[in-house]
């Protein structure tokens, strides 16, 4: 299981379960459950995938429509929680998953199969971060061979950005971060280019985007969540087609201020929750290419720790030294 | 040829001479001209489309790297002006097309040859708002068979985007304007559903279209140039794959101001100049579809005036009370 510091406004329910990206085994299924029997290896997902709705039945999206209630620290759907502390009292669920804890309830529509052949270390890497930065260059940039990307924040979403747009081919792929060491590390994701903030002395992010492009790049990405980060990838973005992808969760609820003048030279952006990745269908093949050695996940592991030393996790992600910690929860 | 009263902030240089969409018959070519000779039909455009540079070689993009002046009001490229007045003072060109005149001088990027059979008075509405409109349905928006759409402001480009809609199949066409009156006018183009924002009552208009449709519109428009509208229209499409599509030129300097947490939901922006048409291979095409019985335009008339009338064209424009006037040179 692997930890991600996660803060969400609207989650302040307290005492909870945290952690959403996890592997596990069906321990056992509730009435009228087919699509699961006990010893499936499974991935719990924070974005339901119903297959019924019209959301789901549409190839254009990937937010199904039972995702609706905002984050609520419950179950969906019936609103009850499914844990208690020692003395009874209500434990609230976090995202849908609440994978620290050796067990877990989640709904049917928040749980995906997967081969047991992936290495569970690996596997769980696929339920949030790698394939929201995978599919947003895949499924929601489309990134095209010969193109040019600008990545907003080199975190592991970054960075599977990177690997994603490297994948089909893009020329130049240029990281912007505040810290110099994620350069190197990008490198090994297909990061071409590097530009710290910082060290841009008169001009902007996306006046030295631009110089480095040409004009602006064909596909930005913003994967931190800031509005002012969103709005210079979108000004770093090329007229004509460029297009700026927003990942990010903008946590302080400031809005996105464009100028029109800008979009009517031909920019658009777009916005998608987990990459466009419809879960039920695209983890199993993301699974796959792995095994095939067509998609890279070992190399987001930066450290592993066993579920006793969490707060240890917590504490490499907050000073920005670890990619992605695995939590080994019977270690 | 065609009024419509046109401003624009780095436009004000005068005294020029105004006007830009017109038909005209080439009188003479310059140097090194093999592309019109004298005879030749021609629609001039405030678009360039060079046919050489990276934009125009693409099928992504209209927007010709000739087109970066800021809608100077000289000759795009050498920056002279090709009109004297009787005193030998220069008089400057508008949107290098320059149309209010029996003669003009445009740049061979700017013009457009077309077949002398599609009827003078239909042409012209092809070199500005109905290519527009119907280019926003088709290339930038391209409108599903069965979908939604919201459009706002129902001048002649907003009516257009509702042919170009109808044409491909949408189920409900919504058209948001001020005047009731256009309610009649939009059913001919396409209108299924009209809003009024001023009988919205508690209501906000994007509440009201989600009502209509169930969530949200598949495609919005804005054809109007008003930042706020841009917000409303983004906040009345629907989540996993609504689409905005920004039209209308914002005079104001206004930004617009977006929330993040609606874009992650699916949604996206997309602006166009000219309604993503490449002028000099889409316009012969929409003029083919109009003789060809396959594209409107005479509905888009409600006047004809001589061009000795012309102030009586900017009173109906400005009153609301024309759609398009036809200026007729020489009656």
């Amino acid at each position: 299981m692997e930890l991600v510091h996660y803060s969400l406004g609207t989650c302040c329910s307290f005492p909870r379960i945290f952690g959403h990206e996890a592997v596990g085994v069906v321990e056992s299924v509730g009435e009228h459950v087919e699509e699961f029997t006990a010893g499936d290896t499974v991935l719990p997902v924070f974005l339901p995938n119903c297959n019924e709705c019209s959301d789901c039945e549409s190839q254009k999206s990937n937010i199904c429509s039972i995702f609706e209630n905002n984050f609520s620290p419950e179950m969906p759907r019936d609103g009850t929680s499914r844990f208690k502390d020692m003395n009874g009292e209500i434990l609230h669920h976090f995202l849908w998953v609440s994978s620290f804890s050796e067990y877990t309830v989640v709904d049917v529509t928040h749980a995906v199969k997967i081969t047991p052949e992936i290495p569970v270390d690996k596997a769980c890497l696929l339920g949030c971060g790698v394939s929201t930065g995978i599919g947003a260059a895949w499924k929601v940039a489309d990134v095209e061979e010969g193109s040019t990307v600008a990545i907003f924040g080199l975190g592991p979403v970054g960075l599977a950005v990177a690997e994603g747009a490297r994948q089909r081919g893009a020329l130049k792929i240029i990281a912007v971060d505040l810290n110099p060491e994620k350069f190197n590390i990008g490198k090994k994701f297909g990061v071409t280019d590097f530009v710290n903030p910082e060290t841009c002395g008169e001009k902007s992010v996306s006046e030295v985007i631009k110089e480095l492009t040409n004009g602006g790049a064909d596909y930005c990405f913003e994967c931190i969540g800031l509005a002012s980060l969103m709005q210079e990838a979108f000004l770093s973005s090329r007229k004509g087609w460029g297009k700026t992808v927003i990942l990010g969760v903008e946590m302080h609820g400031a809005q996105v201020s464009l100028n029109p003048y800008e979009f009517l030279r031909g920019r658009s952006v777009i916005g998608s929750l987990f990459g466009g990745v419809k879960p039920k269908s695209d983890i199993p093949v993301f699974a796959k290419k792995y095994l095939d050695n067509e998609l890279r996940l070992d190399e987001y592991i930066s450290h592993e720790l066993s579920f006793q030393d969490i707060n240890k996790a917590f504490e490499l992600h907050q000073e920005g030294k670890s990619l992605r910690c695995i939590i080994w929860m019977d270690r």
